[in-house]
């Protein structure tokens, strides 16, 4: 360990799927179909009418800072969609527009957790959460979770883990590698029993939107003590524009916006006028179109790895991933990415990016490529099985 | 103190200067014209180019994540602007770009400080900078510096200062609030300095291009051991896209990737790629003449404020800033902020905004208005002074 090296350095891991992403690339352009199965972005284009007002501003050429919360028009539109999707009130001043999610949970996590504090998350989950944790010299505690569980915490979990030096817990729903999502009496009680113990509840809201079932509750509804993460990326389809936002307590308000003129200073100021776009009634009806492209990919996906032999316990409803057992093929996940990338040309994410409960045998594919391509994956799976077990029917 | 919140929240300042912000709004609402000299922000419009080449990049819709470290054809480009502008070859590998400088200082200190380490700074200087150090639980020791120094470090107070716990020293030239240069020999020193102690030499050069004298040198062009934060934001007019740089040491490219990774996952695409087309000669030769205009703003407001009795001991070579000594007028230089504003509507940032050294009898002047505008002020200075000081007569 090189002594210039802050030592944070040491845990902050890098994502496994990075290297299948890496040799992905490598055999594309030695002419390879690769079909992409392990990348967290919807393939969908931005929506039109975001696009078209992201033009009309930079055509003013007068692109300059915001205050560091946002543009209050943006807020002030997002504090609306709290009131008609989920009936709740929220002051546009605890609204803090971000650079994506991710600056959502640098401003989350700086204005509440102190070095040595710990936050409860569920194993599986996504590996950045706790890099953020780490980055503030913070802790974190990952509670093995099941099928049972939905792969999600609750409040019993949550009062068997909390400790001396606990200071809050995240739930991500729907979630990611899993693509569950938490009944609304279960996050109420989760939220419930952090409000009890005074602790700080995050809540990751950014999968919102791309739900194929039970309608997904948000946190804010239970109580406004928490902090609730979300962004444009994953439903509104705005990834690269990198824009999000933060909902915060009121006792952090103040906190949280001299962090956001310090670590931003603003967010990207096309994007927020943009993104006040995306509210509008006929991008709304264009994303609930493309999530019913989604269901429809969930649903054939679904079914046909629970017939080529993979187990999914819990059927997603949410996200755009399936988190599926592959014990009956192989007990090192990681090496089954590898090898289905080399010999058939489909990229997966092996589970150990998400955790080590259960990791090796896991992996995650992602729906966010078209129905024809994901067909297209599953008879090159199909492939592969029938080579590697010739004599057995893995289900059958 | 609440319990929930996070103690380095206790340390990260606000800028006073959002106090006169928020007011000056009001007084604007009111229907009072303002003269905005306390905003960092260029007022020229993004360069047409760089503009024509977001627009024509979000025609496309698909506005994706790039890769963490930022697309590789704007990496390839700093690198090609390094080498014509200060004959130093970087490796783009070891060119990240981020939203803004100050994704460039996140990255920077959170791969290279630890808890309790100590960074060097002027005092005065820029107010984020040490509020950063201070989000990763490092501290910061604030040399005062004088006219005599250029208001800048030098190898020899880096000597006197640097303890035990000090990691690393950062410079800031041309420097904000003072708008001073650092000579290349004394920056070769001082890097030279910190390299022998093994120590982390950050260099901001985001005023870079806006210099009006002597030729501001890299820290790059003397070692490669340092990190050089650099932004579209002031040279290049693209403050509201939110895109900068950071330049590592080849040792930290591997930690920084990740970092950024998770904490960015990716620079606002159209940014990137409106950005490319900034090292356009179309682009330079626009930007020049736009610093042409700087400089004579700067050479104006210089000599008025001398003839209105304010004390410039070091003639400002760079940024858009004056820092100006105003104790013939006031030793509360935020009263004397507050009530020009109030009394002659002309808006200036106090000196305690950027540290504590004689921070009572400076005020900084930003010269990010309009000659004709500057002009004004000047006559509403001349006002405002007449009227405090009826029979005297301040230096003449």
């Amino acid at each position: 360990m090189n002594e210039r090296l802050a030592k944070r350095t040491e845990d902050i891991s890098a994502f496994y799927v990075m290297e299948i992403l890496r040799r992905a690339k490598q055999l594309e352009e030695q002419g390879v179909d690769v079909i992409h199965m392990e990348i967290g972005e919807p393939d969908f284009l931005s929506p039109p009418k975001v696009v078209s007002e992201g033009i009309r501003f930079l055509e003013t050429g007068n692109v300059k800072y915001t205050p560091a919360a946002g543009a209050m028009e943006l807020r002030q539109k997002i504090a609306e969609f709290y009131l008609e999707r989920y009936s709740v009130s929220v002051d546009p001043r605890r609204i803090f527009i971000t650079p994506g999610a991710t600056g959502a949970f640098l401003l989350a996590f700086g204005v509440s957790l102190n070095p040595g504090e710990e936050v409860l998350m569920a194993d599986p989950c996504y590996p950045c959460n706790s890099n953020f944790v780490r980055l503030f010299e913070g802790q974190t505690k990952l509670i093995p979770v099941d099928a049972k569980d939905r792969y999600q915490l609750s409040a019993e979990l949550i009062g068997q883990h909390w400790g001396q030096s606990t200071k809050g817990v995240l739930i991500a729903s729907p979630s990611n590698p899993t693509g569950t999502v938490i009944s609304p009496e279960a996050l109420k009680a989760a939220v419930l029993s952090v409000d009890e113990k005074r602790g700080c509840f995050y809540s990751d809201e950014i999968y919102h939107g791309l739900a194929y079932g039970e309608r997904t509750a948000s946190a804010l509804e239970f109580s406004d003590k928490v902090f609730v993460i979300n962004s444009f990326s994953k439903y509104f389809c705005m990834t690269g524009w990198r824009i999000g936002w933060v909902i915060v307590p009121d006792e952090f308000v103040e906190a949280t916006e001299r962090l956001a003129q310090n670590i931003f200073i603003s967010t990207p100021s096309n994007s927020q006028f943009a993104a006040i776009a995306a509210f509008d009634s006929e991008t709304i009806e264009e994303l609930e179109r493309r999530r019913l492209e989604f269901a429809a990919r969930r649903d054939f996906l679904y079914h046909k790895l629970l017939e080529l032999g993979f187990s999914i316990p819990v059927k997603p409803e949410g996200a755009f991933y399936i988190y599926a057992d592959c014990s009956k093929l192989s007990l090192d996940s990681y090496q089954l990415a590898v090898d289905l990338l080399e010999e058939e040309g489909v990229a997966v994410t092996p589970g150990r990016d998400f955790g080590q409960h259960n990791a090796n045998q896991t992996i995650r594919f992602a729906y966010t490529t078209s129905l024809a391509r994901i067909a297209q994956a599953i008879q090159r799976l199909e492939n592969f099985i029938n080579r590697k077990f010739p004599d057995e029917s893995l289900n059958r």
